[in-house]
């Protein structure tokens, strides 16, 4: 396996370090508990998906210092050598928790939660932020993708990626979400994960005519036919051209498992249609018909709605950068510091926004099902060491409008803690599942939703609610931040 | 230098290989030329910025399949055992020229140019689109938004880039596009380019008070003191006590090289401009005043319209993912054959837009700039065997416009050729200069564009027009494509 291994232990905004040395000469012996969390889901929709942990694990797994990594440091002439020093035998030693890949999240709730030495905390904030938003941000708008498509869905935005990271890990977030495969042989290496591809136009061009392209191509590739047709004149040239060399397949005896056309430009509602009507007239109901050209979910919802006949899609640049929104909010903040005695100190990060306002405390989420339906009901926000069973009524209230309340009897619901050990004591005790077995796991997961939740225009979104106890504990740290100390 | 050296040979579109198969097994000694241009500046520009010619020059000398990657081609089940054998011994042969790092540059001119035998010509297409498309775009934003700044700009994004490589390469992207530092330490490290930064809002939060935070910082990094003043209340708080801390250190005769204070939320303008008056009747009129803050080019010019008091600029997710335009529309065209003669076959890529049409033929660029000036007049893309020289009177038009004539007369203008070789028959012919040497060179670059052409509302296009000679070609194989061959 490629698996491109890089030391990323420089991979950190120079606050990290800078904040390091300092909290080294001051108070290097506290614990800290940080979060990951976002604030508002990407693209107007009702939900995210989490991504990117397994690639967030081998950096834990990797962090060290060379000795270059050192002395650059030390040429900056920000640090000093007993830090240095000290960063030599630097590892990770904490303990992480995280939601696992391709499950469904929503804003506020700790996606990652990173418990360890103050130093060890800051240190990782940058890079885990740069994974996991990256990720998530493409595994989100791939689901949303997928989903008006209702499947046949191929990523083939390598060429429009921002860098080779965002091509190979944005392939991986895609298949996750459901795509069914990539144009990206690397992430195909890595992650074994479906390839996918046939021709471009320059293909057709290096040949006397678009007739010979296409039965040269028939030739090699059999069972994996799919010809361009849009080179030339899609209807008058390509469609006839490929439906000729099809034909004389056929007169060959040769049954191809994968032909059809590929549709790269033009209006793909009327060129599909009459691509279908022609296709179908020859006998050859079976070709599939695929299209790429700028496509997203606004305009695959378009397509279908027209009654475009398009079985297979081609999604490159608006999957792959995100492009109606590209960055996913995640921020690292402080939730606890735990003292050298083993006192649990929760902050909160006060602001005049008040959705920007934080969750103090080391905490954990709670999953409500809907037993009959096994759809979500709501996550609720709690801390640690607050026990909840399915067998008591639970009381769920909003904590921003905390007079809208839902009582749930004992037996109609069950309960899913989301975060799992990932690290602990700086050794990981989590394996990823393959790509492949994400992807089954998120497709369920994309089950647990309302439709409401899911559809483009307005979705409904789903309660994110916090126990009675850490609303207590959250009002009197404002309270108490009122008093500003000096 | 940590250079992360990965293989990225398999960094590409399953198409790429397949088609070179094909190439293999019917056509494989023909050469060709492939083009690298763009058809729109981002962000409604009127220029782009070359960038990512270093990158793409690693990416062609790496060029090699391991056996592990001939394995893996094997697996997927498309290739067969000869093509597999010539890949074993694969390296890129070609020539390639380029527009060198920096450089200003139009949309449907060759950035780019790969003259080489039609297989290696085609696996290059993904990567070097993934690589020039990245850091082009990267290096525009970052340009409009140091334009707006007049300097003082430092790239903050890395936690928002898509993936560490956006991080990585977008910083040396903003760096040689005018930002004066980066907070990602490995860009710093890797492109011997200046890092700047200084605290976040968790070590102000780990500390009893403001005060004892700012204190703290103050002794540790005398010379680097920039403190962020809006954890609890900006101007109540925050800068009270950053004055109180300047003027501790102001008592113990300590002269910072660098202080002052940083803004990350709230209104920009009024704070600044509250804040500046509160530093000034302190005595600190040197105090720097950093803002930072979901930035960008049409921020910023608000900000400085309002006469915000904001000396440096912290910008960060929406120039390293270039957020309202996220991807750079660099693609990868075929635009001769050279046969097995060495005879050129210019091809041309038929369109139903117009402006979608390419320009056939092996082609070089003139940059002509006014003399007196020094602002560039126009550029003028011509076959390569074309001469043109100053001492004669030079007729342009535009190729959609074509009554539309300028005549310079000889003495008045100066011509330079844009495109530059890199490769030669396989081997690297060119050095690429240091990153800071490049910025340098960029800058000298911004000031040959006319100010209305670097305006952000409605900027005036530059000129791009075609040679006679160019322009008849192009017209004759328009003609010849209407006659479609089978």
């Amino acid at each position: 396996m490629n698996t491109n291994s890089r030391n990323l232990t420089l991979l950190t905004d120079l606050y990290e370090l800078t904040m390091m040395q300092g909290y080294f000469k001051t108070h290097s012996k506290e614990h800290v508990v940080f979060d990951i969390f976002y604030r508002r889901n990407p693209c107007g929709g009702a939900y995210a998906i989490a991504c990117g942990l397994d690639q967030a694990i081998d950096y834990i797994k990797d962090l060290h210092f060379e000795q270059e990594d050192i002395d650059y440091l030390r040429s900056t002439g920000f640090f000093q050598e007993d830090f240095l020093d000290y960063l030599k035998n630097f590892r990770f030693t904490g303990d992480i928790y995280a939601i696992p890949e391709g499950t469904i999240i929503f804003p506020k709730e700790p996606l990652v939660k990173v418990i360890a030495p103050i130093m060890e905390a800051q240190l990782v904030e940058t890079a885990l932020l740069n994974i996991i938003n990256h990720q998530s941000l493409i595994a989100t708008k791939a689901a949303r993708v997928v989903q008006e498509a209702g499947g046949g869905v191929m990523e083939f935005g390598l060429r429009r990626a921002q860098g080779p990271d965002a091509g190979i890990y944005g392939a991986r977030a895609a298949v996750i979400a459901g795509c069914i495969g990539t144009s990206n042989v690397l992430a195909g290496q890595m992650f074994d994960i479906p390839v996918k591809g046939t021709h471009a136009h320059s293909w057709i061009m290096s040949f006397p005519s678009e007739l010979e392209a296409f039965r040269t191509y028939a030739e090699l590739f059999p069972d994996n036919c799919l010809l361009l047709v849009d080179t030339y004149d899609t209807l008058n040239s390509g469609v006839k051209h490929a439906i000729q060399v099809f034909r004389e397949m056929r007169e060959k005896g040769i049954h191809s498992k994968l032909f059809g056309i590929r549709l790269d430009s033009g209006d793909l509602a009327y060129l599909t249609k009459k691509a279908r009507i022609m296709l179908d007239e020859a006998g050859f109901p079976d070709a599939i018909i695929s299209a790429s050209s700028d496509l997203d979910e606004y305009l695959i919802n378009s397509l279908m709605n027209q009654g475009a006949k398009i079985t297979s899609w081609g999604v490159g640049t608006n999957l792959i950068t995100s492009k109606d929104c590209p960055s996913f909010g995640g921020v690292y903040k402080l939730a606890c510091i735990i003292d050298e005695n083993g006192t649990e100190i929760p902050k909160i990060k006060v602001s005049e926004n008040v959705e920007k306002v934080t969750n103090p405390g080391n905490k954990k989420i709670l999953r409500i099902y809907d037993k009959a339906s096994g759809k979500i009901k709501a996550d609720l926000i709690t801390l640690e060491d607050e026990v909840f069973t399915e067998d008591q009524p639970l009381t769920l209230f909003d904590p921003l409008a905390t007079w809208k309340r839902t009582r749930l009897e004992a037996g109609t619901y069950t309960i899913r803690e989301l975060l799992v050990p990932i690290f602990k004591n700086g050794q990981c005790v989590y394996e990823s599942p393959s790509v492949m077995d994400i992807q089954a796991y998120c497709t369920q997961e994309k089950a647990t939703l309302w439709d409401e939740s899911k559809r483009l225009i307005n979705p409904q979104e789903v309660y994110v609610d916090l126990s009675r106890k850490l609303y207590d504990l959250k009002n009197q740290l404002l309270d108490d931040a009122h008093t500003i100390k000096d």
